[in-house]
């Protein structure tokens, strides 16, 4: 009796969340119109495929558009084109460009690109009805033991979850996937490393509705485990098995997969992120709490210049062109290069405060959010104390006796020296121009350029925009 | 035969060093006329004692005056009275103070004061001979089985030293001496933390000469055990195993007992220091290796300016006034205090370049040389983005729209706020006023002063007579 009245309390108690919540549906669930256009588009094209392909080739739509799970005007098509496995999977991926571009019809103001994940894709775009869709080839398979790359398993999610959902369910998708869109942590990509789409309907199925969903990420503790299948949740032993076992303290198992953790991709900073506004939103049940409060980058470089004034900061950027590969490839390595960078500063006493990323239009870009604007001296490490010559020799070379600048730091000998970089520009400009400060592959020092005063509006917006995803909760 | 010519090449190869050495040594040893002085004195002292104390009790002769080891000039007199073993200890302290001051003649000019050592002893001091004389009360023992406290010990050391050294041998330990004292590492105090007469001897004693023991040290490795009575050196093993049970990377078994490691006091540094001029006196065979280039501490002020000006640092001086009590006991704390206030800055983000403490006069100073002169940032670190309540406590507290600032970091929630202290000096200074600082016991905060700016010359000779100390070889 007790445990029946708590609940009903609890649930009448989201009485004002649910309104919020309703009022946000009508707003983000698509109108019957788009719907009917995306239906009309999408059964278009894949008669298109289905003339082209030979017979045995399957097409299927899929993605949220097909589980019903989509966001008014943000829906691009996936169609899947169905190999039968035995072909060689070279062979098939050569085949299945050359049968979709057969499908772009460039007098319709149709385009299209070539992308590259597992397999090449097709993007086609429509300017007509302002959609993109992705034409990408996967072998037939019935179950995961018969996959052979990850691309083949959108097939086994899309059964999964039209399958399991219901129509309030899918309400429900739309609901987290806006959430956690809004706090920029939607999306499995390796710069957002936040939460797919599979993975919120996966959460949803697995609680039942985004109240529960929410409660549960407001709770959330680590090591993690969370089974769809059995709609089961541990923190205990079974949980730190499986963080274990799949190496990260956040799992939540494939249905189609038992040894798939859909959750791989989630940062920690994305579940701190998915819980914080979580436990905001069930506190506050206001529209408050889910929406980040807008920001336009329109005048970014204002923006900017009123954080270094109110910081103190000043923001050095390196703005690098990028090569046309996928961004899922680019990404990390800008990341790698920040990380290089970072490293070189610190060693030259320069810690940047705050260290973004971002890119965008063949655009990368990279800011170093400095306190410190300038060094004089510098703490040149020797060999240890007892390597006897080598001591010596580093000895004679450093010491200054106008300025008694050599000694001992208990384990070396060490040398005071006039800061070999100044200010962290010099320092930066030091690591482009030198041979052994190696860039990652794909990203070029050629076409990088840095900018510490007057930032280019195009690269300032990339930069204020990494600022207020980063710095906002 | 071959080996044969290698040595006398060898030997041969030090005749210039040989030369500088026999210079040093007519300058060091104390002259015939001094030592009759120092007898003559010491023998007056002893006699005086010698009437006042009970039969029982044994006036013996130590230190270097005893064992001939001393230095011209810097010699003060050690005189043991040695109490049979039986009494009390606190009431033997208390009688040898009682019989001590009844030697000291204030109508011939001495005076004295009473220092704590492992026991209290009285300090004699002779205007008219220009000596200081230590009246040290010990148990009389005949091995170290028998040893109540470590002054007893000298007695031992004094017996073996004078048994075993000869008198060229005497002259060498003479030139050891004085050539760590030149480059500050004499001594087995804790300011110095050096080698202590008696390590100056026994490695004499062990290695055989001058020549020999800074060989030795010019290509000594860690861990490295040195057993005088056997007149053995190791590296292997066995020294392994010393480094261990001695817990300590250089040890020097006391042949008076063979559970003491003399070189327990030698730290790393001192032992780099004394490799590093032992190898460049023998590379180089000059009166230029073996003296550190004289400085006067006149000019103290005008230097350390020059020093700003040079390196760019700032030096920030603190002043503590002494209580009086042993420079070993006080000296732990100058350290402890300066480490505590190193910690507090560096979380402010300052941290020292160089950081020294110096003790004289009743003052002790801790000076901080810095880099860096002013912060305008600071990273406030909250709970883990995941103690849901707190998290969001934290946040409500330290978000600021207007600013962005809160954010995680991976780990925490953190935020970006104004710098709590802007410069070094505000930072010590907050910790000079905060009650939560708390000075080690002994130094007072009270009696505390910061000088950032203008630093008084007495304040200033201590800086910089750290300065050197610390930054040269």
């Amino acid at each position: 009796m007790k445990s029946k009245s708590v609940r009903s309390r609890k649930q009448s108690g989201y009485q004002r969340l649910n309104g919020v919540l309703k009022g946000i549906l009508e707003e983000i669930r698509p109108t019957a119109e788009e719907i009917a256009a995306l239906n009309e588009y999408s059964n278009e094209l894949m008669g298109r495929l289905r003339k082209v392909v030979p017979r045995n080739v399957e097409i299927i739509l899929a993605g949220s558009v097909a589980r019903g799970t989509q966001i008014r005007g943000t829906s691009d098509i996936d169609i899947f084109m169905l190999f039968p496995k035995g072909i060689a999977e070279r062979e098939m991926e050569r085949k299945a460009i050359e049968l979709a571009k057969k499908v772009v019809h460039r007098s319709h103001g149709e385009s299209f690109v070539i992308n590259y994940a597992e397999h090449p894709y097709l993007k086609l775009i429509s300017e007509k009805f302002g959609v993109k869709a992705d034409i990408v080839p996967a072998f037939k398979i019935r179950d995961s033991s018969e996959m052979a790359t990850a691309v083949d398993r959108t097939q086994l999610h899309n059964q999964f979850v039209m399958a399991s959902l219901s129509e309030t369910q899918k309400d429900h998708v739309r609901l987290l996937k806006y959430i956690l869109r809004e706090h920029n942590i939607y999306g499995a990509e390796a710069r957002v490393r936040g939460f797919s789409g599979y993975l919120c309907e996966l959460l949803v199925h697995t609680f039942g509705d985004i109240t529960k969903t929410l409660e549960f990420f407001a709770s959330v503790k680590r090591p993690c485990l969370v089974e769809p299948l059995s709609r089961g949740v541990s923190t205990a032993e079974s949980a730190k098995e499986a963080s274990q076992h799949f190496k990260s303290n956040f799992v939540v198992i494939d249905p189609t997969d038992p040894d798939r953790n859909v959750a791989a991709s989630v940062s920690e900073e994305s579940l701190f992120r998915a819980s914080m506004v979580s436990y905001r939103i069930i506190k506050e049940q206001s529209l408050k709490a889910i929406s980040r409060y807008g920001f336009s980058d329109d005048d970014s470089y204002r923006r900017l210049e009123s954080i270094e004034k109110a910081t103190g900061l000043k923001i050095y950027t390196l703005k690098i062109r990028l090569p046309k590969i996928s961004d899922d490839t680019l990404w990390p390595q800008i990341v790698k290069l920040s990380g290089q960078m970072v490293h070189f500063l610190e060693s030259y006493s320069f810690k940047p405060v705050i260290t973004l990323q971002e890119m965008d239009g063949g655009d990368g870009v990279i800011a170093f959010f400095m306190d410190r604007q300038s060094s004089s001296i510098e703490l040149v490490r020797g060999p240890p104390g007892f390597m006897h010559e080598d001591a010596v020799v580093f000895y004679k070379k450093h010491v200054n006796k106008d300025m008694d600048n050599v000694s001992f730091d208990g384990e070396r000998i060490f040398a005071l020296e006039e800061a070999r970089y100044k200010t962290p520009e010099e320092a930066i400009r030091a690591a482009l121009n030198s041979k052994s400060f190696r860039f990652p592959s794909y990203l070029k020092k050629k076409s990088t350029v840095l900018y510490s005063k007057e930032i280019p509006e195009g690269c300032a917006k990339l930069v204020y925009r990494a600022y207020i995803r980063k710095m906002t909760i």
